[in-house]
């Protein structure tokens, strides 16, 4: 930790501040500069009493931290990539994983003609929503567990694993004896007691960034499944919330070098959610290809245009299918399989 | 609905829209303008399903909503005010409530002081954590049912109704039993399931607004839990996320006058949370009381540099007391007790 | 400055940093922290050359500045309050300034009467557009010369004083022959050369906040204007831009404590510009009274349903006093005249 | 235009609007929906006076826009995708253009090492800041006449193409005479008297994104440009201003698809502006060749570490020549020579 304190302080000021660096565990070193008296705090950040509450203290300017909050997430504790497997799939090795379905399971032939269509083309997850968290509470709120069991006959029939999302502590049970893997949506990101219940499933979680996170606190939220046993993690962009109207969020793919860099976890992108346009889908895969996802989330339904949730941002069958052709030369390109 | 077609559609894309709004149970009205054509479509929007999906047609640009996605938060439905009452506090009525009390219960002397001081210096709720939601899992989590008997033993001591965070479906019946309100934080404000089951436990719900909240996004929040047959809902703003980084949270005194205009329900603020910072409190509270809020929630503790949370933007006793006088012109002037 | 040394430095690594800063004029202080080295450099970061430069070094993690970047507008540089006078108008006194008039000037009728109206509500200084900076080409760009030359008659009229913005280095002289205050707009924020050149004309400037303008940049942009040799400068916070859509902007109504709190310099609220709707501009006038502000930049037209521009943000004339008696007990309470 | 009126307007309210709509040259169609009024005025926005007065009136909830503001730059105006020729440099066409160069101009060495170096790789353009916006007064303001005579200077010796910043209307003619593209940065994307000064001179026209710039008024920035006979345009994403911090800005990579769809101008990217740090650039590069982008501008000096400006976002020359060859394939897998 750095401690900045305030021009003019007394030297009482800056003997109580050194005398609460060594109270709260930690080794001072002083340093005076031209305006201002600066103590560097040595020992471990994750061991001791945050030093943060500094910042209350009358002569103190500012605290700031040196050491990263993750621990377990961070290349630094693990410096090879690590992989998700689940029924065969493997995510964060050698080939980007494309996991495709409707946004949300509406019923059993349109769940069946989706799972077939994207097995053909080149998807191994399929996605589907059973419950589903609504902005408004008279917007269709998902099949629930009708919809879990369409996903689980979908698997057996394409034998595609399983990913949905899990909104509820209540519901950890009943969707895990369905799901492959756990969607945490950007709504939950922070919702601690859901990534902790999620963890200790032990089924791997893919943890979407929330609409207004910060880098730091998504690997922080990442940290909540880790700690908790469970080492089956990936990290998926879906937009942030910027000014911007023209697309519903703004698609960040600078999380893809940036997670990569920080962390060993899987990468995911999800293009659909991404921009919230069926239009810039194709765009957003070819570029996240590129620049090393190593899996894609995308939003397919047999006919948009009437689909229950979501419309505006799904592809055909026959989109999708012409996407994963379109996507070869840039996979290669990339060295992916 | 607006249902904005691309210039140079044909007749047969035309005549396919019109058919599809009927279809949806509206009336289309057509208007061919200079370069496109328009529809408007006629029907209760919260009745049928929406036309959303339209805009996943090739033929149409844009599909924009008229009607208001909330209705029973909505001033339109309920024009007075509504008010909030609990043991004997009436909140949304001629007196401006103050709730204070320190971030996280750490203990029972440490509650004690602040909840005696606090009601000395005019509170009339007491907030404090017993759950805390915290960025990192290595952070203090909060005493939990302990810090709860403590509420409630202040409670007894004092007099002072309480206020205290849930922040899990697994914890209501614990935390129902011992608060007199429920706070929902700015990180669960989209956990649906969570305002489910505040709003069915029948206490008052005080509704944090999300970082990355649209005012829109939070009335439709509250709908969740006057639709579950909750009336007692306040709306508590807490500062947004934006690209400032002097303070922790932008503040949005707009939404003073804002949830006002759009809602019946009381409006509370945060200057806390709001800055995050102790010394733009006062400031914050004298804004907030010009500007019509209808309560103060604020951090107060014994000795902020020792708190064991966020203690750089808690008061010292002696400055809530010193800020409770200081507050006095600013209530008489916006014409509250 | 502060250096962070990635994990693992050598300690051949660890010597070139330290060779680099004392090339560049600081004296090094290391300190070996648990998983990183850190540099403490120190010396006047506002005369050497910047050592931000060591981020680019492989080595390094991070380059972090403890010295603040402005020096004139800073209050460490200036411990009391200054204040702006023209024409016997005194910005930043006991008496909070009302500034007031037309978006932009359209007539000579419409300019007069206003500036008549304003002026017998309390109005000390009349604001009003000739040249506007407009989103479109095809927008009504005001009337230029003709509407500085109003501006200078209703002054002569009325004995308010005149702010109207410069947008043009072409216009430095023609503006400032009318003007009493030159009116730097959100978008030429950071426009310097602007900026300098409005300095250069002695006037007093009000610098608006930029739409996305961390409050460091704003004060580095009025440092500008101070180290130009013109000390009367003033600081209008006029809305930032956030995912917000309900207003226009967001009024950061935190930049009154905190610009109080690092400058010396007056702040000014816009809150027309604000949020962009007359019916929140009293909410917003009060507010800023109660927390500080020197003096409101409030759109008064006699006609707002006919504006030529931002009518639905413009007051009427009996908006406009209305207001004016409204805001007397909180300019009381607040202690201004 | 679609004018919304508030719940239970009298006759006599709907009649005034219909009357005003009329007076203004558009014609009115009336929808009456369930609970509210609606107006579809029919006729061309860009011939008219602005319907968006209306909104001032009081009993108008809403005033939304159909037709798009942008004209010249837009695709509906020109479907085929338009080029900008420059020194037999075609920005638009078959090949993705690479504008390198140093972030300022610092010594004719440095420049010319630079110059030599990129076009060796396989640059076209040379891009070099002589006159430099800087945030603060006390950094590095650029070389200005010499450095664009040291832009020349390496123009003869590479044949490159010179592009450079324009940043003041008072240099235009200066900079004109030495540059091949005139670059609008950021912070001066609507300051429009200097984006006509610069359409003027019919040079081509690279104008960068504002920090937070929404799409359209970054089309309605470079409708100024064309409104001024000036066809030679080219939008310039650099990293937009959000809430993260991990990266400097946040750049937007949509930008591709969607002024491709929007507009028929071409689209760059500049990568070590977007993230502000030399390890993102060569991700954003793949990225962005993958999506589309005609021409890339990067950041590239002899020794960043030393840098007098922007050090942690320039790529050593190694690094850049390294980039070259590892673009090769995204380009092919693009379709681009």
């Amino acid at each position: 930790m750095i401690i900045v304190l305030k021009p003019n302080s007394s030297r009482r000021d800056i003997a109580a501040v050194s005398a609460e660096i060594k109270r709260l565990g930690y080794s001072p070193h002083i340093m005076r500069g031209v305006a201002r008296t600066v103590f560097g705090a040595v020992g471990d950040e994750r061991q001791h009493a945050s030093l943060e509450s500094l910042s209350a203290w009358p002569q103190v300017e500012s605290v700031t931290r040196i050491q990263k909050r993750y621990k377990l997430v961070s290349r630094e504790a693990h410096p090879q990539n690590s992989t998700v497997t689940t029924r065969g799939v493997v995510i964060g090795g050698p080939k980007c994983v494309i996991m495709a379905g409707p946004c949300s399971v509406e019923s059993e032939r349109q769940l069946m003609i989706t799972a077939e269509a994207v097995a053909r083309a080149g998807a191994t997850v399929l996605r589907g929503g059973a419950y589903k968290p609504r902005t408004s509470p008279y917007e269709f709120q998902g099949l629930g567990l009708k919809g879990l069991k369409l996903l689980a006959k979908a698997r057996k029939a394409t034998g595609l694993a399983v990913i949905t999302e899990l909104l509820s502590e209540d519901h950890v049970e009943q969707v895990a004896e369905y799901a492959d893997i756990l969607q945490i949506g950007a709504r939950n990101a922070q919702n601690f007691q859901l990534l902790i219940a999620a963890a200790k499933t032990g089924l791997p979680v893919l943890l979407k960034r929330g609409l207004s996170m910060k880098i730091e606190e998504w690997l922080l939220a990442g940290e909540y499944v880790l700690a908790n046993d469970n080492p089956n993690l990936m990290f998926c962009e879906r937009g942030i919330r910027t000014f911007e109207t023209y697309t519903r969020n703004t698609l960040d793919l600078s999380t893809i070098p940036i997670i990569k860099r920080e962390s060993h976890c899987p990468v995911v992108i999800d293009p659909s959610q991404g921009g919230g346009r069926a239009d810039l889908v194709a765009a957003f895969c070819k570029g996240s290809v590129a620049m090393g996802a190593d899996a894609l989330l995308i939003e397919v339904h047999p006919n948009p245009a009437e689909a229950w949730s979501d419309g505006a941002q799904q592809l055909s069958l026959e989109g999708f299918a012409a996407l994963m052709k379109d996507l070869k030369p840039f996979l290669a390109a990339a060295g992916r399989e």
